[in-house]
């Protein structure tokens, strides 16, 4: 799996890429580096990975301004935020 | 969508239950109430739900001694922990 990060406007787009049928142990999960991100800003998961790659992640970037994921149906839901212009549960769309 | 919480062993599992064809809109995040659980013990997180769901659910549960998320072909995943016994990525068979 590699892990790309995006920065775009005032968010950082974090996507998890895995391989074409490359199927994540949770194992990784000791191993797998986060990328760095700015703190002052938002961060989005993004990607097709298990949900408990997402749940470490939203740990992981919790003291960014907020986390978001990406739901491919609806665009990216606020699930945490330190920050009035964003609340939970809110949907942003892509840019 | 009912959130059932059964106290099992060292950890409280969280259920999240969707009706038969239930589509939950992210906007219901601002008023789920999440059940109380003893904070010294862990929290699976599992059910058919949307991943930013189980994101905002491992965020609020973050002071429990550790969150897990359930996936079904492997078992509890630890994705967060405040102790030694449990690691991140450490998968738990469910009792």
């Amino acid at each position: 799996m590699q892990i790309k990060v995006s920065p775009i406007a005032d968010y950082s787009l974090v996507q998890f890429q895995l391989e074409e049928g490359e199927v994540l142990a949770p194992e990784s999960l000791k191993e797998i580096v986060f990328p760095d991100v700015e703190y002052s800003k938002g961060v989005v998961l993004s990607g097709r990975a298990p949900i408990w790659l997402f749940g470490a992640a939203t740990h992981h970037f919790h003291p960014s301004k907020w986390v978001a994921t990406h739901d491919p149906r609806l665009g990216y839901v606020v699930v945490q935020t330190h920050c009035q212009e964003y609340k939970v549960g809110q949907v942003i769309q892509p840019q």
